[in-house]
């Protein structure tokens, strides 16, 4: 038996008048997500706990069964894995953008003009990699546009540790200073300053920023710094389950938090349909024994408070579910947002989702309904996204048994 | 947007074999209850967690976000702070009776005859408040009859001391003692000791010890103290919440549990009646964002064993909230109790209460009438005290989200 959770990020959502009060969710057709939920044990999930607005990360982290409330550090870590470094507990990773500075330090630029090209990122990369220091490996990857990720790994470090971006143009760079007393943040401090310096004195008087003056375009003399983390120390998913997954998603972020907790990162194209992730979660499936595939269009649709496009989103992942009711027969496949987006707030809701798992032996209800009411009367009740895995894993039948 | 809780105190109750297995709730008259359950959210509402049998200052402290379970110290800090004390962080605080003692210090009357004068009161208060000692300052206020509250403000005191007063008359006085090995708590007895000793020396000389005895009334010499508690550093209402709350009751102990967590103290009449309640908490409304309003009747009815009673006020209860209607089309109402309390004991009992959200955006559901069992039927399952505050702070679009 094999497993799939399709996360439909930001699916849930509150009631809209000009819907006539129904959710997007209510208000879409929904032909196989009420097939599935018809034959799925039902309820709402909170991703995190109730009243938590969750992030993406953090609730993805909580559905594969990791306690984000309590080892949640910030963005960085998976950001840095979502950039693709192997990021390992205890390393300190931070959210960068390239800069233009004066010869002041004062910013001119936060983004550096923003779109840099792929082989001024290369180099860009390749200088960063290059720095070296007695008390930390430093490792960077660019990622969109003027963004990049930076892990600094060694023993004794702390996240405890200010921006060196100062937020605004105008000002002058920062100093990354210590937050709490502690050595560790010294230390840290003093590593990410030498970081900061050496990268700026080699970066502006590098040959492509010659290249960029006399085209007129601004100078990548600096590296700001911000949101330090320090990675969690998780067990790795397939030790946790014994099982060997993978993740497919077109979010950084998302794909972060996969490849951090051990999951593969199964690669798709990052404007792939939805119909393609549905069949490339299929086929992954082929080869291992689990897979989270999480689909962005409602969530993006309801950030643009468009629940018209919200409804589009729903009905094409409806569509594209019939290629899984073949698998319920023989196999689990779970359906649950990774959080409520409202579409008149613009942005993540503490709500519930619902959730459905579907497959061989689940006490299917009296649910009939893939809809946050309907998904209200399921059996399930309601449930919290660190404990989606541990009942997934005992459906599975590979559950430990907790006593005798 | 503004919100509203109002508390129902004790309306939660057990089926009563006289009301046909009802229970009074479900044997009430409810217009207004039922038309705002079906505008609702519904649910049950665990105060503190299932199986916990709440009072009404740890009922509060959990509703308005505060964990209770881990930081209750006993009812002495909220009592103070309902007296009208302004109760720190670390403040012990201690529960009094002025009591008559012989030239023993054996206890003749645990309460000098029970009502005191308001102009000896006044005598009173200032008497113990003049005390002057290095360690430690002594706040007192007098309360009801022959009660009063003590605060000891100092630095490293401790709650772990034993009761001064010897709870039954005939017997001495007591000298407060440590109930651990910590030097705290034998520096907190030794400074309380001072005090006792010290208002004794004060009390017995006093004029109106010499008016009482020629009226043949009992001597007030004697400061009994018992429950001491330190006070929890509870981060106040309006930074944990960043809006403007206040809180109105006519319940010393609920009055103290909103002060004490930094709402404001709305003054109401002692016997203000119900509707007269519920008009203060919409004026109140006019200037803040937040109001919790405490309704007393149904729990004085049920401690009462009078079901009948319970029953009337239930009604009038009903009635006042025709004025919260219009109120729900842009804010949030929250109806709820802050405990069961069953006329057949005539105590708290841990049984959830039903809890109903109103307002612009809340997932409607099917439940269509604020009771007990018709709760359990509502969208929002079954909910812990300290998650109303989450929710509702999301609901207002308040809530900081956690994560990316």
């Amino acid at each position: 038996m094999k497993a799939a959770i399709v996360v439909i990020d930001g699916i849930g959502d509150r009631p809209l008048k000009k819907l006539g009060s129904k959710t997007p969710l209510e208000a879409a057709r929904r032909r196989n997500l009420d097939y599935i939920a018809s034959r799925a044990i039902n309820g709402l999930l909170y991703p995190v706990a109730p009243g938590i607005r969750p992030g993406s990360d953090t609730a993805h982290l909580s559905i594969l069964g990791y306690d984000a409330l309590s080892s949640y550090t910030g963005r960085g870590p998976f950001e840095a894995a979502g950039a693709g470094i192997k990021v390992k507990p205890g390393d300190i990773a931070l959210r960068c953008n390239f800069a233009t500075v004066d010869d002041n330090l004062v910013v001119l630029d936060r983004r550096a003009g923003r779109k840099i090209p792929q082989e001024e990122k290369e180099v860009l990369e390749k200088v960063i990699n290059e720095i070296e220091l007695e008390e930390a490996e430093i490792i960077f990857k660019s990622t969109l546009d003027h963004r990049g990720a930076l892990v600094l790994r060694g023993k004794n470090l702390s996240d405890r540790i200010s921006d060196t971006d100062p937020h605004v143009e105008g000002e002058r760079i920062k100093k990354a200073a210590p937050l709490d007393k502690s050595k560790e943040a010294e230390k840290t401090c003093e590593i990410l300053n030498e970081v900061i310096t050496t990268a700026h004195k080699k970066l502006k008087t590098l040959e492509i920023n010659k290249k960029r003056e006399k085209e007129g375009k601004k100078q990548i003399n600096m590296l700001l710094t911000r949101g330090a983390g320090k990675a969690p120390a998780y067990q790795s998913f397939s030790e946790k389950y014994n099982m060997k997954g993978a993740c497919i998603a077109t979010v950084a972020l998302v794909k972060g938090v996969g490849r951090f907790v051990g999951l593969e990162g199964i690669e798709v194209k990052d404007d792939a349909s939805i119909t393609e992730l549905g069949e490339a979660a299929l086929k992954t499936l082929e080869k291992y024994d689990f897979v989270l595939l999480n689909i962005k269009a409602c969530d993006d649709a309801s950030h643009d408070k468009n629940p018209e496009r919200k409804i589009a989103a729903i009905e094409e992942i409806d569509s594209m579910l019939r290629i899984f009711l073949e698998f319920i027969g023989e196999n689990y496949l779970v359906l649950l947002g990774d959080h409520t987006t409202s579409c008149s707030r613009g942005d993540h809701c503490a709500e519930p989702t619902p959730i459905a798992i579907a497959g061989p032996e689940v006490r299917v209800d009296d649910a009939r309904k893939f809809t946050e009411r309907e998904a209200a009367k399921g059996a399930l009740g309601h449930i919290r996204g660190s404990e989606v895995m541990p009942i997934l894993i005992d459906l599975l039948n590979r559950s430990e048994k907790f006593g005798a």
